[in-house]
């Protein structure tokens, strides 16, 4: 069997009497504290750090907004709080999680293809800004709000001819079920501004996890201009732009952190000169998995080690139904291996090649397909890395019964 | 753009007053008694007819397991108790679902690779049969008998050297996280029988979601030729052979469904000259998809109607967080489409081109793609068929905040 590298293993993994720690417990400590196996670990420190170094990357003015979906947690959407500008949410389950966590509501957006009727309606009551993704859902919108006797706050979601480069999404400008075309914005905000409703600009994505900073760079650059260029033909300044986000975190063997500091420098020339209309705007980047995801770790027990056919297998407690993504089933072709450790023996050396599956009984629940790794033991911990974003809430949980896991935020 | 096939519709599916209706009420009728849409609806005709129809064409010998993973709904699982032979449950929360729905646990056999010490526990307490996955697994499971006093009862899931030829599943015999490997059977069946265990016999899985007759008869000939050189070597004849399943359905354009007569014939014709070993053994067949998957719809609003670009989306109130593998992302490389239809325009003639999407927030988010259908409008109904197995709880209902779809059994 021909060993099959792991992803890179994020920043700031330090062992501790041979043991993964974060905020200085060990894994097992963390499995005591969390309650059992499975197990999803989330590092305050993580999170604060990483924020901050965007900070010290980006222009001041940049301002920044968490989008929800990346990790609803509430002990973690409660520290992000602390941490950034604003919030993006994508459905009224997400207004909900907001709201119960105290976010400002004139902090946050929505957006979202398929947004309803009596999430509309949620979403003016609360005072959230909405995203607008096409003429119909704006005129809902604000039939709804005359109805309640609520003047929306409105934005457009912009589908851009041009694409974010090298990202994990589907390339290429054109047709998209997400926002409006760009050459129908302006009569539609000329049209939610002369209905009265509160103009908020523009909502421009281009793509997401992308690790190249030249791609983000010319994506923001084209941005900006395609802002300025709609701004003028709506005839009014932009009050915000979000800009959408994009950084993507390394997940594979080969895969490189993004240069934050070469798109802070690129943001701040061009924030050094920006037209008229852009003058006063609130510029912002919408991130998720980048400020979340590398700050997450799901820690699962090894319950059977088993040889078949000369070949070695962990068994664990979890699988799939907490890490669909990394099992490779959701949103790749080629399966590769997220970056992946013996959690219990992580400063010990590889001894031996092994696969990691869960516990469901079908071929797909792989977390590590020829690992090259420390002989490991039936209650030894693995930990499957880059767990923080797109884990618990985008995996199948109620998948043969086996239900959620556990979470802690330490 | 070119349009793309859709599957093939279940047979069953009538139009009423132009909608697709199920046990007399119209698609709107049955949103109407489900409260709201996205919602699962099962047909209990459509269930009892499947079981007849299997009955009908297998030797008469035949037990029918259940398994519960392919859809637990409770009162889905309480309508097969009245048409199936047992049951096969896939860890302690599908333990609890049987208890709940009143299932006899003499009836109901465990298997799964990673069975936690917690969950033997309770499967020895409640009296149903261990499928045994390994050998560590037997010792930790007659440990515990011990400890609490009770007589394991224990079949062993066998790794055979053969496969299902065509089978959805990963071909090929050899190494697999399932099952012991069929050498080392005899010696473990040896071992448990004489720690005192009940012994129960074995469960050989060759595959899943094969849709030629030839391959399930090639399969099925092979389980009962090695359960009988297996009995020869245990020393000791079989109480009960669980030969696995296998029968698939019908998803994609193109597929037929599977002859089941042609499959009763060949295994009557083996019944009726068994060898000594398998004289008086419970002869069963485990299905889990084939009984339940064609009897279930999923129904979803239309939201909005939108052209970009010049092609037209459709989106609805649902998507795949309800039905991750009709979006393409679960266990297939090539996304093609479902069967699925405009339920409110059932009987109308295809009048254009559209891409069916859900309301989530990523390009993955797809139900059909390039589908010819009946132009359709902001508030009728889209179903995608084959929705019975493997939905709701294959599916991560709680990305991006949506939340579990309804389900109803009519």
């Amino acid at each position: 069997m021909k060993p099959k590298p792991l992803g890179p293993i994020p920043a700031g993994y330090v062992a501790k009497d041979g043991q993964l720690s974060i905020a200085g417990m060990t894994a097992r400590e963390l499995v005591e504290q969390g309650g059992a196996t499975p197990l999803f670990v989330y590092s305050r420190e993580h999170l604060t750090k990483r924020v901050a170094d965007l900070r010290a990357a980006m222009p001041e003015r940049l301002t920044i907004n968490y989008a929800i979906k990346a990790n609803p947690f509430a002990e973690l959407l409660e520290h992000m709080a602390t941490l950034v500008d604003g919030f993006d949410i994508a459905s009224s389950g997400e207004l909900t999680i907001a709201q119960m966590a105290g976010l400002d509501p004139a902090t946050i957006s929505f957006a979202g293809p398929g947004k309803r009727d009596d999430e509309l309606e949620a979403a003016l009551r609360a005072g959230v800004t909405l995203n607008l993704e096409s003429e119909n859902e704006a005129r809902r919108a604000l039939a709804i709000g005359e109805r309640i006797g609520a003047i929306p706050r409105m934005a457009i979601r912009v589908n851009p001819d041009f694409e974010l480069r090298g990202s994990g999404m589907k390339m290429g400008g054109g047709a998209k079920p997400f926002g409006v075309d760009q050459e129908r914005v302006p009569a539609l905000a000329k049209e939610i501004i002369a209905a009265g409703a509160e103009w908020r600009g523009l909502h421009i994505f281009t793509g997401s996890q992308a690790l190249s900073a030249d791609a983000i760079i010319e994506a923001q650059a084209n941005v900006l201009d395609l802002a300025d260029q709609l701004a003028t033909e709506i005839g009014e300044p932009l009050p915000k732009l979000n800009m959408g986000g994009g950084l993507g975190i390394p997940y594979f063997h080969g895969d490189e952190p993004i240069d934050i500091t070469a798109i802070g420098a690129a943001l701040e020339e061009r924030f050094a000169d920006l037209p008229a209309n852009l003058a006063d705007t609130d510029l912002c980047i919408e991130l998720g998995r980048y400020l979340v995801g590398e700050a997450g770790v799901y820690l699962t027990e090894i319950v059977d080690r088993k040889v078949s056919h000369g070949v070695t297998y962990l068994i664990t407690d979890g699988g799939l139904h907490h890490q669909l993504a990394a099992s490779g089933n959701f949103g790749t072709v080629v399966r590769r291996n997220y970056p992946s450790a013996i959690a219990t023996r992580f400063d010990s050396e590889p001894a031996e090649e092994v696969n990691i599956v869960g516990c469901l009984c079908t071929p797909l629940d792989r977390l590590a397909d020829k690992a090259h790794l420390p002989k490991a033991e039936v209650g030894d911990l693995v930990v499957v890395f880059c767990a923080g974003a797109y884990g618990a809430t985008a995996s199948p949980s109620d998948f043969l019964g086996q239900g959620a896991a556990r979470e802690i935020l330490v």
